[in-house]
């Protein structure tokens, strides 16, 4: 098992990676010392597989659970499901002390981690991330949220899990494309933070398409290590943080354009990278030698790396974008990278270079998501 | 004007405290290097009075603001109206820099101070209190809120706000039952933090009752110098700013039992403040003459200091006190008196006494709440 440490202060907390660690579940919440009741919350793909060993784990420890199955998929992100959460939480009289158990993927863990913010002012939580995805990103940093129809992510609070398990095990029974998906995150952190990291992922990307354990360990170890790093010097995200938004500003947009149905999160920044690695060739200096790597890679994992919009949909777009978190004083920010491994919040581009991305031929062959 | 300050380190603010001041706000905000954009949030009973008053003002300080108006009452302290609110900010492109005013009593600012703490993961927000309540107690120290069917405040979240703006022109023409209803929280300070404010309060309720002015300005202020004293010292209540919900546990829950419309918060936390005192004779050796002089202040404010309820409210208010924020290991807990100027959290009651308050024929002619 790897350990990585999330420094903040009080508010500190290990992310234990490695095998069997959901039927440990409950000893590590043991440790905690946290209230005896809790809930685990987790969506209607997961639970049926990984829901027993958990709950069954908290019973060993002690623990009083019940369990809260929301549908699965991005459209549960939302209000109506926090309230029946809220509603569930009171009938089972959870107290302050009480805690909540997000298991699942990225959004089980925003969902249940932002229950957990406002549910009587804040209860504690744990994160038992069961996809590639969550464990190398939304499980970390204490980002946690709902989507409105406006646009994704736009409510929410900071609030850090007490702890964050990423079984890897659960990896394995991964769908391709949720696989695929989290790779897009993987990727993101090579670009963004540690040109070594993505020469690796250049190198061993056929080892990591195969889900080989020693891969998986150290490149998902490497991961919250960046995340953590990145966390414990801005939480709240007024300065280094927004670099982990490379690839978000359009990929935000295109989730909310679509109905958060036809593309995963991770599929969405996938292009989005894509796209905003173009950008910052024409307004950044990246060298064009980059952005072919960093395209060819995306490529490489089975991740969209183009869209063409009609201009309907690229005015849509646009005003998704203008709701995205980032802008200020109206105008849209974006991460752009002036070399791989190093990345510059707060960009502005103007409207018709952005404009131009969706419309322009793609020059590659590699158009559309392969399943 | 007076002013008191919050001191909360990066998150210490003022409240100013005087007449005419919310026709200062844009000119006030415009001191705190917010966004250009902001909204209103208030109600239909304060909108029509004082929101041209602010939006002028704001207009005057170059803000452009968009107003939300929700409908009065405890009711419109939900999820639905939370919605309602998003949707709006959302709509009206509010950023990330962009603020939210507060206009209006409790459930105005609970409500928009929750909006503000959870659109984009918290924006700034103002409150400008328009109601006695407000002005002493739920507009200064961060605590924000919605109400669930299942119990009062159950979701919410710590978001200080950047400013207080408390006009005393306000008060003058708050509805009689809404003035007494803010003499509860008054009232309150006095038993749980000062003495000598209580003797005040004795001497100068026909004063007060007058809403003369003077005594007004001072003892608004003098409240909120305690409780931005307590606040201080525990922003979070994990200790000593438990003691302000001194006559809350049974109020919430008779708020919730009669379904938010009955009593106004400050007459339910008046029978509460009544209630508990007599429990703090008989746990904490409160003397009786205390728990006299008490009763009697809240009775000459015209408050209700007694209820009598049938079997079965007494059993429903008990599982809503189980749904209370306080319940520890399944326990009730009280804060109590052991004299007038000192309180104690975190007391247990054993459930026959807690009981026995509301079957026992009360002592006192003044049982029923006078209009």
């Amino acid at each position: 098992m790897r350990v990585v440490k999330v420094s903040l202060g009080s508010r500190s907390y290990k992310i234990s990676i490695g095998a069997k660690l959901l039927a440990d579940a409950g000893k590590e919440c043991a440790r905690l010392r946290l209230g005896a009741r809790c809930a685990i919350i987790s969506d209607s793909n997961v639970a049926p597989r990984y829901e027993a060993v958990v709950r069954q784990s908290l019973k060993r420890a002690g623990f009083d659970s019940v369990t809260i199955i929301l549908p699965a998929g991005e459209k549960a992100k939302s209000l109506k499901s926090v309230a029946h959460c809220y509603d569930h939480l009171a009938r089972h009289r959870l107290e302050r002390k009480s805690f909540i158990v997000a298991l699942g993927g990225g959004v089980v863990g925003d969902l249940a981690g932002y229950v957990a913010a406002t549910y009587l002012r804040g209860v504690e939580f744990v994160q038992a991330p069961t996809t590639l995805l969550a464990q190398v990103d939304s499980s970390v940093g204490g980002k946690v949220g709902i989507n409105l129809k406006a646009g994704k992510n736009l409510v929410g609070a900071f609030h850090q899990p007490r702890l964050v398990l990423s079984d890897l095990d659960c990896l394995r029974s991964l769908p391709p494309r949720e696989y695929r998906a989290g790779l897009a995150e993987i990727i993101k952190y090579g670009i963004i933070y540690d040109a070594r990291l993505f020469g690796q992922l250049e190198r061993h990307l056929p080892e990591l398409l195969e889900r080989d354990p020693e891969t998986l360990a150290s490149i998902v170890a490497r991961c919250c290590e960046i995340k953590a790093d990145i966390v414990a010097q801005d939480e709240k995200e007024t300065g280094v943080r927004a670099i982990l938004n490379f690839g978000h500003t359009i990929g935000h947009a295109l989730e909310a354009i679509s109905g958060y149905g036809k593309f995963l999160h991770g599929e969405a920044i996938a292009i989005g990278q894509v796209l905003e690695a173009r950008l910052s060739i024409a307004l950044l200096g990246l060298p064009s030698d980059d952005a072919v790597r960093i395209t060819e890679l995306f490529r490489r994992a089975g991740l969209p790396i183009a869209i063409r919009l009609t201009a309907a949909q690229i005015e849509k777009l646009h005003a998704a974008m203008r709701l995205d978190k980032k802008v200020a004083a109206g105008e849209i920010k974006f991460v752009l990278v002036d070399k791989i491994g190093r990345a510059v919040s707060g960009q502005t581009a103007p409207a018709a270079v952005v404009r131009g991305l969706f419309s322009q031929k793609p020059s590659h062959k590699y158009l559309q998501r392969r399943q």
